[in-house]
C-alpha cells in the first residue's frame, strides 16, 4: 500500500474518532490483532493486516468522508494553502489551525516517525537551507528545529545570541528578514520580543516558523504538546474529546499553556482544571477564548487535590522565577510539587504526565521530581522526542514536500539502538 | 544546448560588450523576441531561441574573440591559476582580477543563478567542508558564504565569536591555520586585523577566502556590487564603459568603496562623484590607482546635490560612527541622506542605488532612507541576494569545479515562493 | 581485492609486528619494491604488488591469526561491542581498549584515509545527525569532530559556550543528555568538569563520545596521538614494542599525556623518560598503572639533557598557566623548551617530535619552538591532521558501519591541493 500500514489505521481511527477497542469492534476484528497492525514495520511482533480489512476500512473512512463532517467541506489544495497568513506559508500561532488541518498535520508526524525513530532517512529536502536565527538562547529548540531539517536533508545555518550583529548597528528586522531571505528558504525565528516574529514575517515570502516571541507564541512547541497527547490516548485506547486536562504551575506567563489550552479548545467536551499558586493565575481573556467553544469545562484552583482528582493528562509547567519579584511566589511552595506520591494519590494508572521542559531539578525548586523517572506515566521524553516529527512535518508542509517524504524513504545504514533511553524499554514498541 | 540559453546570451552580450539594444540590433532580431530568450527558463513568457540565432551569436562571438581583444592573450588553463597569488588558489583582494578574469567569474555565477533563485539544486562539492572562521562578528556575510556553500553540497563548520580558544592561549596564526587545514577544504576567514588573512593564506595550501580583514579588504562584497551593477544595466540597456558612479557616505574608512572603485576601473572611461563629509574624503592613494588607468574622470564633492547629477549609480555606504571620534561627524548631518526625495530630484527614472548593508533605520542615522523601499531603483535588495552565486562561483573557481556544475543540476523538490521579498514582484522574471 | 592494497599490507605488518624491512625479507621482496606498494594508489610512483605477493602475504596473517596470538581468543562481534561500556556504544576512556581492539580501530582509521586526504568521498552516515556538544570552548576538537562526521555524509548540530541555556535554569545532565539523545544520533562532549561525561552518558543509549571532561580523560587525543606514532614509525621502519617515548612538561595536569601513556602500556618493553619542572611530576597512580605491565621501563627526569637521548620519540606539552600559581611556574624556564638546538644535540635523525597542540608562540612562552617549522621530524601537524581519520574510524565503529565505509567511497569532485601544509611536501605520498 502506498502508506504505511501503521499511518492508514492511526488515520483511520483519527478520522472517525475512535478508539482502538471501538475500532477493533466497529471492523470486527479482535483487539489484539489491530495492536499488532499498528506496529512499526520494523518490530517484531508487527503483522500485515489483510487485504479485505483495508478495504473495509478505506471504504468506511471514504463514506465518513463523504457523508459526515467532511461533506460539507471543500478541501482546497494543499494544507500550507489553508493555515496560510495572509497568502503566506507561515506558522506565527496556533490560530491559524482548524482541528481538521492540525490533524493533517498529524498525519505528515505520523509519516515521520520512521525516519525520527532513525528507522529510515529521507533526503527530500537536500539543496534547501534553513536559517536557525535563535535571538534568544534556547539550545534544545534550536537544536529540535535544526536535526528536524536536516533529518529531511536540508542544511542548517544557525545564529545564536542575543544580538545579531548588523541588528546592533541599527539595521531594521525588514532589512535583516528580506537578506536572509535571500540567502536560505525558510526561516525558524526565537525572540525575546512578542510581535517580532510577525514582523519578520511581514518583510519576505519565504516561509517563518515561529520558534517563541517573548510572551507571544510558541507554536511548534504548543504542536508537539497536543500530537504527544493524540499519540499517548491512542496507545491508551482513549479519546481526547471529553478527557479532563489539568495543568499546573506558572499559567500566567507560561505562553506554552495559553498556545495548548488554545488547540485542546478544537476539540469537545474537555474538562480543564486550572492549577496556580495565587497571582500566577490564566489570563481571563485566554479562558474567556477557550469558554466560548466547544463545550468544554473550566474549573480554577490554587491546590493540587483539588485539581488532579481523575485528571487523563497532567500538565506541569516550571515557575519561571526571573519572571517576577519574590513576594509573588510565596504561593509556589513544595505542596505544588507532581512527584510521585501526589501521582499515586490523585490519579489513575493510565494517567500522563507532561512538561513543556526544561525542569528544574535543583534542591527546593519544587518543579516536577525526578522521582516519577521510571514510572511509565511520564511522558516528558516521549513529548521531547515528538518535537522531531512534529517539527519536520511542519517543515515539510510548509515547504509543499509532504507528499514526497513517503517515496524519498531508505533503510538507514548506521545501527541505532532499539529504545535512546534507559528506561525506555517498556515503552519499546508499544507506541 | 550545453549551457542555459540565458547564460550564453548574457556572456555573449559582455563578451561583445554590446547593451541589449544594439545587440538585438546587431543580430536583426526584435529588441521584444531577445528579452523573451533572457527570461529564466521557467518564467512564462520564457521563449527557445531559433537555432539559426545561437549558430549566428556563436559564430560573431568566436570571430570577435579570434580577432580581437583574446587574440594576443594565450588563456591558459582554469581561471583559479590566473588570479592565483603566488600559485596558490586564493581570493585575497580585488587586484587578482582582469577585467576578463573578472568578467570570467561572473559567467560562473550567471550558471549558479537557477541555484541561487532556487530553481536547482546542486550536491557537486559534496563531501567538501568549509571552515567559516568568523574571529569578528558579521553574521550576515557568514550565512551568505555558508548558505553559498551548502548549495553546492557542501558542509560547513562555523567558528563564531571574537576569540579563537586556542589562540587565546598562545598559539600562532601559522599554527591555527595550517591545523584547520586538515580538516577542511577551503577557509573563508573574517578578522578585525589588517593583513591576517593573509598570513593565514601563507600558511596553507588549501583555498583561503578574504571574508573582510579590519581596515583592509572585502574582496566578495566587491565582486557582488560589480557583478549588481552590470546585472543592472544588462536589464536596463546600459553598459558599464563610459557610465557615472556616485559614491557617497564614509568614503575615509569603508573599505568596501576602496575595493570597488578598484574594481570599477579596470573599465573604461567611468566617471567618479566621491561625495563625503569634510574629514570622510577617500583616501589619496585610493584615487592615485584608479586615475592612472582607464581613462577616467574623479570628481570629489561635500554636498549630494554637486555629485548626484546624472548618477547611473549611487553608491551610498553608513558611516561607522564607532571608528571617529564625534568631532568629525558635524558635516555628516540630514541633507547627507539619500531617500526619495533626493533621487527624484537629481537623477533619472534608470538610475539605481546600491548599499554594502547593513543601513542605519533608526531615526537620526541619516543613513540611506526607507521610504525607497518600494522603489524598483533601489537596489539593494537584490545587490545581497547576489552574494549567493557570486560567493558560490568564488567556491566553484577556487576548488576547480565551475565546469561540472552545470551538469550537476537538477529540480528542486519544494516549492519556493515566485519571489522572495513583498515588494520584489516588479522584478519578478525580469532579471 | 577488497580494501585498498596500501591498507591490505599495513594491517599485515602490523598484525605480524613487523617492520617494513623485516616483513620485505619475511616475503622475499625488494625493500623498495614494498614502498611503492605502500603508496597511496592515486601517487604517481605507486605499484599494484602482484597478485601471488597479496595471496602469500595473505597465508602468512591467516596462519598466524590462527596459530598464535588470536587462536585462542575468540573475536565476537563487532568492535564496538568489545569496547563497549556496560554494554553501550561508547568512548569515555582509554580503559576501553585492549592492544588487539586499539589496533583494530586503527585498521579502519587506515581506510578512511584516502577520505580524510580528500581523495574519496563517502556518505555512509547520510541521514544521521552529531550532537557536538562543548559547554567548554574548545574550537580545534570541535571542527575536528564535526568535519570527522561531516565527511562520513552526516549532519552537525554545534552547542557552543560556557553555558547550555537549559542547564542555567536548572536542568540536569540526566534530562539535557535523554532530550539530546531524541534529537540525534551520536554526542560529542566536552565539559570543564571529571566525571561529567559519564553522567551524560549514562542517561542515553546513543553514542557517547569523551571529548575531554576537565581533568578526566580525552581519549580520542590519545588515540590520535598513538596512530600517530604508529603510522610514523611504519615509515621509519620501526616498531612500537621497545621504543624510546621521551614526554617533557607539565606531567601532573595534562590529561593528555595521562591517557597516551595507558594506551602505549598496552606494547611491550617502552622506555619512558618522564621530564617535568619540580611540582609537574606524573601523578603516581598513572605510573604505577603503567609499571604493573608489559615490562616497561619508566624513569622520571627534571633536566631534557638527561631524559633525551636515544629518544625515538619526543612528546612536549604545554604548561597551562592558568591551572597554577606561579611560584611553581620557576623550574619551567628556558631550559626546558624543545627547539631544532635541542633536538640536534640529543637525539637521532629518525626522531620524532609530537604535541598535542596548541602550542604557546608567544615570546618567552617557552613553549615547542617554531625553528623547527620547516624540519620533517616535527610532526605536530601529521599528528593534527590524524585527528580527521582517527575520529572517523570513531564514529563508524561506535555507529556499526565501519564495514560499510569500503565501498561507500567515490572520487573527490574538486581538486585539492597534492599537499595542504606549506612545508609538507617532503611528506608527500610518503605516508
Amino acid at each position: 500500500m502506498a502508506v504505511a500500514q501503521q499511518v492508514f489505521l492511526r488515520d483511520a481511527m483519527r478520522r472517525l474518532n475512535l478508539t482502538r477497542e471501538i475500532f477493533a469492534a466497529r471492523i470486527g476484528v479482535k483487539r489484539r490483532a489491530l495492536d499488532t497492525w499498528l506496529l512499526p514495520e520494523g518490530s517484531q511482533e508487527f503483522r500485515t493486516m489483510p487485504e479485505v480489512v483495508q478495504r473495509f476500512v478505506t471504504e468506511i473512512v471514504e463514506n465518513q468522508h463523504l457523508m459526515e463532517k467532511y461533506a460539507q467541506v471543500v478541501q482546497t489544495g494543499p494544507l500550507r494553502d489553508r493555515i496560510a497568513v495572509e497568502g503566506k506559508h507561515q506558522l506565527l500561532s496556533v490560530e491559524q489551525f482548524t482541528r481538521e488541518s492540525v490533524e493533517e498535520l498529524f498525519r505528515v508526524a505520523d509519516q515521520m516517525q520512521p525516519i525520527a525513530r532513525r528507522q529510515k532517512v529521507s533526503r527530500v529536502l537536500e539543496g534547501a537551507v534553513l536559517g536557525n536565527l535563535f535571538f534568544e538562547a534556547s539550545t534544545r529548540t534550536r537544536v529540535s528545529f535544526g536535526a528536524a531539517f536536516s533529518r529531511l536533508g536540508g542544511s542548517v545555518c544557525d545564529t545564536t545570541g542575543f544580538t545579531f550583529s548588523s541588528m546592533a548597528k541599527g539595521e531594521s528586522i525588514y532589512d535583516t528578514s528580506r537578506v536572509m531571505s535571500g540567502y536560505v528558504d525558510v526561516m525558524v525565528i526565537r525572540h525575546p520580543e512578542q510581535g517580532s516574529v510577525a514582523e519578520f514575517a511581514k518583510a519576505t515570502n519565504i516561509p517563518v516558523v515561529n520558534g517563541g516571541d517573548g510572551a507571544g507564541e510558541h507554536p511548534s512547541q504548543a504542536l508537539l504538546d497536543l500530537y504527544t497527547i493524540l499519540t499517548e490516548f491512542s496507545r491508551l485506547g482513549k479519546l481526547l474529546d471529553g478527557a479532563h486536562i489539568a495543568i499546573t504551575g506558572d499559567l500566567k506567563y507560561g505562553r506554552t499553556v495559553h498556545s495548548l489550552v488554545k488547540l485542546l479548545a478544537l476539540y469537545k467536551g474537555l474538562k480543564f482544571t486550572l492549577i496556580a499558586p495565587p497571582g500566577l493565575e490564566m489570563p481571563q481573556d485566554v479562558i474567556d477564548q477557550v469558554a466560548k467553544q466547544g463545550n468544554h469545562v473550566i474549573e480554577q484552583y490554587s491546590e493540587l487535590a483539588d485539581g488532579l482528582k481523575g485528571a487523563d493528562v497532567i500538565y506541569a509547567t516550571r515557575v519561571q522565577k526571573e519572571r517576577f519579584a519574590d513576594e509573588q511566589m510565596e504561593g509556589y511552595t513544595a505542596d505544588f510539587q507532581i512527584n510521585k506520591a501526589v501521582v499515586e494519590r490523585y490519579c489513575a494508572e493510565d494517567v500522563i504526565v507532561m512538561h513543556p521542559l526544561p525542569r528544574d531539578s535543583r534542591e527546593g525548586a519544587h518543579d516536577l521530581s525526578v522521582d516519577l523517572n521510571p514510572d511509565p506515566r511520564l511522558a516528558i521524553f516521549r513529548q521531547a522526542d515528538n518535537g522531531i516529527p512534529v517539527r519536520m512535518a511542519i517543515f515539510a508542509v510548509l515547504l509543499g514536500v509532504e507528499n514526497l517524504v513517503q517515496h524519498s524513504m531508505r533503510d538507514v545504514t548506521w545501527s541505532p539502538p532499539s529504545h535512546i533511553g534507559p528506561e525506555d524499554a517498556v515503552f519499546h514498541g508499544m507506541y
